[in-house]
C-alpha cells in the first residue's frame, strides 16, 4: 500500500502534509479570486471536523464483522470514524460540499482491505449470500460518486472494499511489451515498479498520485498524453475480476474475433460486474526524448483547427492541449499573481497589436524515439504556424508539465473561502465540436446567472482523436450558503442537458457512477441499457455489486 | 447492389466470367501440384451442378410467404433455387466440400432482401412472432459457418437475410472524417464513393471484392493493410441494429467513458443480436504517398523479430507480412511455374551463400503523407538491416499488392482437382509467438500424417501490433474422397486444439460462425459467455437470430 491512510485527508485532496503553495502571496490571491467573482470579500467556510461528522451508526450486526474478520484478517477489516469517513464519498466537489457540511448521504459499515483476488472473491461470495452492498475502492477519487456509500433497500448493510493492499507488479513481459499488475496499485508506485525496468505505462490522469490501476480502467480513464498511450480501455490487455458468482477474465490477445470483447465491457464497468483485481496492459520503452512546445492562437477556433490537423495527420504527438480565451486568461493571470514579472504589460501589449488581445494557449507534447520527436516537433511546427498559431517556446509546456498534480490542492483553500469549483466534461466528433462547446458554456453562464452570481467558466480540449476530441469545462463561483446543494444540481443538469441533447457523450473519462447514470438511457437508449443489466445480472443476481452506480435505479 | 447474383458463382469464389489466371500453364501447374503433394495425378473431382443438388423442401408456409410479400416488395422475396443455394452455406473450405458434394446442411426457404432499416425491423418482428429463423447474410464471404443456413427445432423455417440492397453511402463527414453508410454494402461500392470524394475506409480484407461493410463489423473482420487504418472493432464510430426488439443504435463519440463501449458488443456480434443496417466509420484521406519495400530474412525468428521491432517503435507502417520459409518458397516455386525465369537457379544459388538458402520474405507497406511515408521506409531499411534482412526491392511486395485479391479464385480449380486448401488465423502476444507457431504447424502436420497424407502447412504474420501478432495458416492437402468430412475436421479439430491450449484466440479476424462455437467457451469462459448469453437474449427473446453460430447450443 502506497500510502497509510492517516496521511490522507479524509475531506479533501491528497496529502495532509501538503497543501498548495501560494507562494507567501496569500493575501493577493484572495483579492484576486474575490475580484474574478465579482464579491467585495470572500467568506470563511470551514469543513466540519472529524469528530463533528455525524456518521450513520454501523449496520452490520457484530456476527457480520465476526464473518468478515473471519474471511480476512481482523486488522484488515475497519471500523472506526477515520476508515468509514474516508470511504463514505469519492471527491468531487458535490462530495467536498456534503461532506465539509458534515451532511454525508452515508457511510460503509465497514472497510475491508483484502489482500488477494481469493480474498476478494471470498468476501463477494459472502456479501452476496448475505445481501451486503460492497463498493469497490481503489484510490477514492471518483468525481461522479463512483465510491458513494449508498445502497439500496434491499441491502443490509454496506461494505467498502479497497484494492489497495494488492498493489504488486506480477509480471512484466519485456519481449510482448506488457505488465500484469495487481489492481489495487496507485500510480506513482505503479510507474515506480515499470520505470525500474525500463518501461512507463504513460497514464497520468490529474488523479494519478491519488488513483489506481483498477479504478482507472474501471471508470474507462484517460490520462494526459492519452494521444499516444491511449485511455484505460485502449491499455488494457487482459483483466481479471472477482465476482459474486466467481472469477472473470479475459486473455492477452493483441486483438480477436472471437465474438464480443469483453474488455471492452470490463472497462467502463466502474464496480457493477466485479472487482478488478489483476489486469495486463500495454506498456512502452521509456521515451527517449520529450519536448512540450506551445502556441498562441487568436482564437479558439483556428487552435481547435490546428489541434485537429496535427491529430488527423497522425503525428506521433502525445499531449495536446488547448485552452479556450477563458482559461488561458484566468490561469495567466492567477500565475502573474503569483508571480508577477515586470514584462508583462510590455509583452501583452506587443501580443495585443498582433491581434493576439485575447489569445487560446495550446501546448503540444511530444515523446518517443528522438527520431520520431524531431519529426513530429517539425511538422508541429509546420501545422500550427499555418493555421495562424504564434510559437511561444517551451515555457508554459514546462510549467503546467511541472505542475500537473497539483492544482486538484488548490480546491480545498478555495473550499475554505466560500468558492466552488467544479469540472464535467465530454468528447465529441470535429464537426460538432463548437455547437457543443458554446451549448455547455452558454448552459453554466445561464445556469450561474440564474442565481444572480457572477462566474468563471473556461474549457480546454485535452483528448483529440481522428474523429473528434474531448472538451473539459471548469467553472468557479460564488458558493450559494443557503443552498450549496440544490446550486450544484442546478450547473450540473443545465450542464448535462446541453451535452445530451447536442451530441456530446455524458463523459468522456470520468465516467458515469450515481451524477450520470440518469443520463445513460439518452445517452446508450434502453435497449442497450437492458443488455448491460442482463450482463450485470448475471454475475451479480444478487446485485450487492456497487448499487446504485453507472445503471439508473428501476 | 453491386452484383446482380446470377453473375455470381453459388457454390465457388466471386464472379462467374472470371477463373484463376494460369497463363496458358496448366499442365505445369498441375504437375507442381501433384508434385508437391506427393501424388502421381490429381484426380478429376467437378461439383456437382445446381440442378443436381439436392435442396431441402421448402418449409415455410404459403401464409408466411405471403406475409413477407407483404411486408417487403414480392421482388424481393426469392425462393427459386439459385437463390437458396447461394445462400446456404459461406465460403469456407468446409462450405465449398459440401456444397460440390450435393451435401448442403440446409439452405433458406427464402431469400429477403429489405431495402431500408425500417423493412429489416418489420421481418425481423414478423421472423420473432412466427419463431422463423433469420440468418443476416452480407457478402456471404464468412469462411466459419457464419452465414449457414441452420436453425433449432424452435424454429419453424429459416429466412437469409440479404443485406446488399441498402448500400448507399449515407453522408461523409470530410470534417470529423466520418462516413456513414448502409451496411450492405460491398468493398468496391465502399470505396468507390469514399475515393471520388478524396477519402478512403483503407480495409482490404482478401475478400474485399465479395464482402459487405456489415460483414466486416459483424466479424470484426481486419483488412490488409490493418496496422495503419485498424480492424472493424477500431474504425467502427458508431453502428445502428435493427432487433427484433426495436433499434439498437450507439453515437458517434470519439471515445466515451460512458459505461462498457456497445461498439464493441456489435463488433463481433454475427447476426446474434440484430442486422447492422448503417455504419459510421473513421476515414482517412487518400493516401499522398505508398510505397512496398521488400527483405529476406535467414530465417522465421529473425523475420518476426523484425516485424516486432518495426510496430513497437511505432513507425507508421501500414502493412507488414512476414512468410515463413515454408509459404515463401512454395509461392516462389508457383510462380516460377507460372513464369519461369533463367536466372532464377543463378540467384538462388547467389542467396545460398549468403546464408538465404531458406529464406523467409517480409513485405513491408507504407503510406500516409509523403514525409511519413519517407521518414518511415528509412527506419524500416534500417530496423530490417539491423535484423539480418536483405534488402530485395520493390518487386515482391508490389506483385503481391498487385494479385492480393486473386488468390481465393485458385481454389476452385483446386477443388476440382482433388485438393483441399484451407486456412485458419489467430493471434498471441510476442512472448509467446513461436510456441504457438510451433503447436499449431505440428498439430496439423500430425494430422495429415495420421492419415498417411503428404501435404504442406505454411504460415504468415499479416497483422502485428504492440503486444503481439496475428499467425495466419494455410495448408494443402490431397483430399480424402472417401472422407472429406472427416478429413476437414480432424485437420481443423487439431489446428484448434492446438490454438486452444497454446495460449491463442480462435480467430484474430474470421470470426467464429458455427466452427468455432465450440471453442468460444474455453476462450472466455462460462461466466463472460453467460453475459454474452443474457444480452442476447435481452434483444432476441425468440433467439431467432442466426441460431447456433458463435454461441454453443446449450
Amino acid at each position: 500500500m502506497r500510502y497509510r491512510r492517516e496521511e490522507l485527508r479524509f475531506n479533501g485532496w491528497g496529502r495532509r502534509d501538503k497543501t498548495f503553495d501560494l507562494k507567501g502571496r496569500d493575501q493577493e490571491v484572495w483579492a484576486f479570486v474575490s475580484e474574478a467573482l465579482g464579491l467585495r470579500e470572500l467568506p470563511h467556510t470551514p469543513a466540519v471536523s472529524l469528530e463533528s461528522l455525524p456518521l450513520p451508526p454501523v449496520a452490520l450486526a457484530e456476527d457480520a464483522l465476526a464473518a468478515l474478520r473471519q474471511l480476512l484478517d481482523p486488522e484488515h477489516v475497519e471500523t472506526d470514524p477515520f476508515e468509514r469517513a474516508m470511504h463514505a464519498v469519492g471527491r468531487s466537489y458535490y462530495d467536498l460540499v456534503r461532506i465539509r457540511r458534515g451532511e454525508l448521504p452515508g457511510a460503509p459499515d465497514a472497510v475491508v482491505y483484502p489482500g488477494s483476488h481469493d480474498e476478494v472473491l471470498a468476501v463477494l461470495r459472502w456479501a452476496s449470500d448475505h445481501r451486503v452492498a460492497v463498493v469497490p475502492y481503489g484510490g477514492g477519487s471518483s468525481v461522479v460518486g463512483g465510491v458513494e456509500a449508498t445502497r439500496g433497500g434491499e441491502q443490509s448493510g454496506l461494505v467498502s472494499l479497497d484494492t489497495t493492499r494488492m498493489d504488486a507488479l506480477i509480471e512484466l513481459d519485456e519481449v510482448s511489451h506488457t505488465a500484469t499488475l495487481q489492481a489495487g496499485i496507485y500510480g506513482p508506485a505503479l510507474e515506480d515498479a515499470l520505470q525500474a525496468r525500463g518501461f512507463t505505462l504513460g497514464h497520468y490522469p490529474q488523479s494519478f498520485e491519488f488513483s489506481t490501476l483498477g479504478g482507472w480502467i474501471a471508470a474507462r480513464g484517460a490520462g494526459q498524453q492519452s494521444n499516444r498511450y491511449g485511455n484505460a480501455a485502449k491499455f488494457l490487455v487482459a483483466a481479471r475480476l472477482a465476482t459474486p458468482t466467481g472469477e472473470l477474465s479475459t486473455k492477452p490477445f493483441p486483438a480477436s474475433a472471437a465474438g464480443p470483447d469483453l474488455n471492452a465491457w470490463i472497462a467502463g464497468s466502474e464496480g457493477t460486474l466485479g472487482v478488478i483485481t489483476e489486469a495486463t496492459v500495454k506498456v512502452h520503452p521509456v521515451a527517449e526524448a520529450r519536448d512540450f512546445v506551445s502556441f498562441l492562437f487568436r482564437d479558439w477556433e483556428s487552435g481547435a483547427l490546428a489541434v485537429r490537423r496535427i491529430v488527423q495527420s497522425e503525428l506521433p504527438v502525445a499531449t495536446l492541449r488547448l485552452s479556450d480565451v477563458e482559461e488561458t486568461r484566468f490561469f495567466g493571470a492567477f500565475r502573474s499573481v503569483l508571480k508577477p514579472s515586470r514584462f508583462q504589460d510590455t509583452a501583452q501589449k506587443a501580443l495585443s497589436l498582433g491581434g493576439f488581445d485575447r489569445p487560446c494557449v495550446l501546448m503540444v507534447g511530444v515523446e518517443g524515439p528522438a527520431t520520431q520527436v524531431g519529426m513530429a516537433r517539425r511538422s508541429v511546427l509546420m501545422t500550427c504556424t499555418r493555421t495562424g498559431g504564434l510559437f511561444v517556446g517551451r515555457g508554459p509546456g514546462n510549467s503546467w508539465y511541472e505542475n500537473r498534480f497539483e492544482m486538484p490542492y488548490l480546491r480545498d483553500p478555495l473550499m475554505d473561502h466560500g468558492v466552488g469549483v467544479d469540472t464535467l466534461e465530454t468528447s465529441t466528433t470535429w464537426g460538432n465540436l463548437h455547437t457543443l462547446y458554446d451549448a455547455v458554456t452558454g448552459a453554466l453562464r445561464g445556469a450561474m446567472e440564474a442565481r444572480g452570481h457572477r462566474g468563471i467558466v473556461m474549457a480546454h480540449i485535452s483528448h483529440s482523436y481522428l474523429a473528434g476530441a474531448s472538451l473539459y469545462f471548469t467553472y468557479i463561483f460564488p458558493r450559494d450558503q443557503g443552498d450549496e446543494i440544490g446550486q450544484w444540481r442546478s450547473l450540473k443538469e443545465a450542464a448535462s442537458g446541453a451535452i445530451s441533447t447536442h451530441g456530446g457523450t455524458i463523459s468522456h473519462h470520468h465516467g458515469v457512477g450515481i451524477d450520470h447514470a440518469h443520463w445513460l438511457e439518452p445517452e446508450k437508449g434502453p435497449l442497450a441499457l437492458g443488455m448491460i443489466e442482463a450482463a450485470k445480472q448475471r454475475v451479480d443476481p444478487a446485485g450487492i455489486l456497487n448499487p446504485g452506480k453507472l445503471l439508473p435505479p428501476r
